[in-house]
C-alpha cells in the first residue's frame, strides 16, 4: 500500500541510535528477481536501493550489510533439524523447502544482487556460515572494525573542518530565470470563474473515487512566496473531495524530534496508502528554498537536496504515484499590499509577522533560490507547475485544471 | 494485530488540533453486537469503550459524537442511487444489502449500543438525516453550540482557579507500607545462580516461539529505585531470546512532541503486535512517581492517574495481553555504594549524574510514591512483583522465573 521503502523509513533509526534488520529492503529486490518480475520493475527497485542507501550514507548513517552463506546440503540439514524441533517447527514453510530444492537458481540470483548492490559507500560483507562460531565471530569482528573506522573518519574530518580558514562562498552560477518567463498579471472573469470552479471541482469528485477503486497513490505539493494564496487555493482544491480520501500536510520547521531523522524521514512518513491523496503546504522543497537561504543547513546540505529530493520523487514515481507541485507566484508589489491589507484586518492580522518582514526583505535570493530550484528539480516524472497567483481566481482554476488533467490521463 | 483501540490512540489529535472519525471505534462495537460475540467479549469492550472515553475527557479532549438516523426505505433507495452511479457504484457491497434487509435487527442493535454509551462526558447526537440539508444544519449548529460551550467553560474554570487562594495540600494519607514487608538481604549462590540462569534463559527461548505461532503479545515493565539494576536484569531476560520478536523501550522525559498529547499516547503507540514481547524500561508509571514526586505535573493528574492506568492495563488484558510489571528494590544505603563506585569507575561515571543525588535526597517520598503505587495499582489481572535486588543474581533469576511462570500458565 506504500512505496517498499517506506516501510524502511519509518523504521529509521534516529542519530546515535541503531537497527538491526533481518533480512531489509532486500526482500523486495529477491522476490522480483527470484519471480522474474519485469525488466523495468528490476530496474526500478535496484535504482531505489542505490538511491536510498547513497541518501542515508551522505547524512552520516553508515550502513553495514551482512550476507550469511550456506550450502544447500547444509540448508537442509538445518531445515530438518528445525523441523524435528518441538517449539520451532512452525518456522519451516513449504517456500523454505521449495528454496532449498532450486538452490542453485537461488545462488545465481543471490551472485546477481550482491554484485549489483555492492556499492562503495555501502559494501557486502560476505560470512561463510556453516560453523556459527566461525560466523558469529568474523561478524564481531567486521562490525568492530568499521565502527572503529567510521568513528576515526568523523574525528579527522572534524578536526579537518577546524583548521579549514577559509569560508565557503556560494559561487553566484546564474540559472536560467525561470520566474521571468510568466505572465503575472493573467486573471479570469467571475462569472467564467464560477463556471470553470464548479465544472471541475464537480469532476474532481468522480476522480478521487476512480483513484481509490485503482488505489493510486496521489501527492500534491505548494511552494510559494508568502501571501501567494496557498491557503485558499488549497481549500478550493478540497472543497468537494470526499475528505476520508485526503489529507492536508501543514509543514513548518522541523521539531526536535524531526531534527533527529534524515532531512527527508518527515515527509517520508507522511506519504499517502495507495488510494489516498497527500496535500503538502510547503513540503521538502523548503530544504532549498528557506534553510538555503537563512542559512539553517550546511552549503553541503543544500546542494546535495536536488539530487537527493529527485530520487525521492523518482521512488514516488517508480511505485505510481502522481506527484504534482506547484509554485504559486506573485510580485514583490502584490505582496506589499496583501501583507498591509492583512495588518489592518483585525481577525487576519496574527497570520503577518515580523518574519514575513525579514523575509521579505530577501526577495531577490529567495528569487535566485527559487530559479535554482525550478532548474534542478523540474523532471519529466516530476515537473513544477509555476502558478500566476496575482489573481487568486486565475490561480485556482489552473491549479484544479492541472490536477483533473494529471488524474484524468492515468486513469485512461 | 492490537487491542482495538489502539489504533484511535495512534490517529488521537493532538492539542488545538481536530480530529474526524468515520465510523470510529463504535465500529467494534457494532460488528460484536450484530455477530453475537460472547457476553464477556462485549462486555470487555463496553468497558474498553467507557474508560477510553472518560480517559480522554478528563484531560481535556473534547468528544462529540453523531448518530445519522435513516429509515428502512431511504437507505434502500441511497443505496440504489449509488450503484446506478458511475463512478461510486463500487461502494455498495452485498454487506450493505444485507444490512438494508436486516434493518430492524441493525435499529434494535443501534437502540442498545447508543442507550449504553450515552455517557455524561460524551452523550450521542442524534440527527435525523432523511433531508441532507437538515442534517447538515443540525450539525453545524450542534457543532458551534458544543464548541462554544467548552469555551466558555474553560474560560471560567481558569478564572475559578486564579482567584482560587488556597494550595492545595497533598493528604497524608498512609497507605500500607508494601515496601517493608520485602527481605532485602535474599541472595543466591553463585553456582546455584549459573544452574538456574541457564534452565529459565534456555526455556524462554520456546516460549517465546510458542508465543509467537499463537500470537500472545507480552508487556514486561521495569520500575526501581535508581541503580537497583534494571539494566542487567533486562539483559539477562532477553540474552537468548530472538532479538525479532522483542523490543526494549527505554523511557524518559516525554519531548516536546509526546507533551502535545495525553500522557499515554506515547506508550500507546508502542505497545507490541500480536506475538511480540515489549519491554518498557521504565514506563506509565512515572506519572505517579517522578513526575508526582517532583511537581512536574498538577495533584489532580496524578490522583486521577490510578485510575487511568488501571483501565489501561485493563484495556490490555482484556485483549489478551499478559502484563508483567517488576519493581526492583535496593535500600539507601545499598545505592548509595553504588552511586560511589560508578562515580570510580572511568567507564561508568557518564551513568551518574547531580539528578540522580537530587533523586536520592528525596528517598522517603520516593517511598511513600512507590507504596501508594503498589497500593493502588496491584490488580489482579496486572499485579506487581516486587524484587529484593540487593543480590542483582537473585533479582535476575526472581524475574526470569516469573516471566517464564507467567507465560508457562498462558499457553498451557
Amino acid at each position: 500500500m506504500h512505496p517498499f521503502l517506506w516501510t524502511y523509513w519509518n523504521k529509521l533509526p534516529s542519530k546515535g541510535r541503531i537497527s538491526i534488520l533481518n533480512k531489509s529492503w532486500y526482500k523486495e529486490l529477491l522476490h522480483s528477481l527470484i519471480n522474474n518480475s519485469s525488466q523495468k520493475r528490476i530496474k526500478n527497485i535496484y535504482e531505489d536501493i542505490s538511491s536510498y542507501e547513497k541518501t542515508l550514507n551522505e547524512d552520516g548513517y553508515l550502513i553495514i550489510k551482512f550476507f550469511l552463506h550456506i550450502d544447500k546440503e547444509e540448508q537442509k540439514k538445518r531445515f530438518k533439524i528445525i523441523e524435528d524441533s518441538h517449539s520451532m517447527a512452525w518456522k519451516v514453510t513449504e517456500d523454505d523447502w521449495k528454496q532449498n530444492e532450486d538452490y542453485d537458481r537461488y545462488k545465481k540470483v543471490f551472485n546477481d544482487l550482491l554484485k549489483n548492490t555492492n556499492y562503495k559507500f555501502s559494501p557486502w560483507n560476505i560470512v561463510e556460515a556453516e560453523n556459527k562460531k566461525y560466523a558469529t565471530l568474523k561478524i564481531s569482528e567486521t562490525l568492530v572494525k568499521i565502527l572503529e573506522e567510521k568513528i576515526d573518519s568523523i574525528e579527522k574530518a572534524r578536526k579537518a573542518k577546524v583548521e579549514e580558514t577559509s569560508v565557503k562562498i556560494e559561487t553566484k552560477h546564474k540559472h536560467p530565470s525561470e520566474l521571468s518567463n510568466y505572465n503575472l498579471s493573467l486573471n479570469i472573469e467571475k462569472e467564467e470563474y464560477s463556471k470553470q470552479l464548479h465544472l471541475y471541482q464537480k469532476r474532481l469528485i468522480d476522480l478521487q473515487y476512480m483513484l481509490y477503486s485503482k488505489r493510486i497513490p496521489v501527492v500534491i505539493l505548494y511552494e510559494g512566496m508568502d501571501a501567494a494564496g496557498k491557503g485558499g487555493n488549497i481549500r478550493r482544491l478540497t472543497e468537494h473531495m470526499d475528505p476520508r480520501g485526503y489529507e492536508v500536510i501543514p509543514i513548518s520547521a522541523p521539531n526536535i524530534v524531526e531534527q533527529e531523522y534524515h532531512y527527508l524521514w518527515r515527509f517520508w512518513t507522511k506519504m499517502p496508502k495507495d488510494g489516498h491523496i497527500s496535500i503538502f503546504d510547503r513540503s521538502w522543497y523548503g530544504r532549498v528554498l528557506v534553510e538555503k537561504v537563512e542559512g539553517f543547513c550546511s552549503y553541503e546540505d543544500w546542494t546535495r537536496a536536488y539530487d537527493e529530493i529527485n530520487d525521492m520523487e523518482k521512488q514516488l514515481t517508480n511505485h505510481g504515484t502522481i506527484l504534482l507541485k506547484f509554485f504559486l507566484q506573485i510580485d514583490k508589489d502584490e505582496q506589499f499590499k496583501r501583507f498591509k491589507a492583512r495588518e489592518d484586518d483585525p481577525i487576519k492580522n496574527w497570520k503577518i509577522t515580523e518574519e514575513d518582514w525579514r523575509n521579505r526583505s530577501k526577495w531577490e535570493e529567495y528569487e535566485n533560490a527559487i530559479n535554482e530550484m525550478l532548474y534542478k528539480t523540474s523532471t519529466e516524472r516530476a515537473p513544477w507547475t509555476v502558478v500566476e497567483s496575482t489573481d487568486k481566481k486565475y490561480a485556482r482554476i489552473k491549479v484544479l485544471k492541472k490536477v483533473v488533467e494529471a488524474l484524468e490521463s492515468k486513469i485512461k
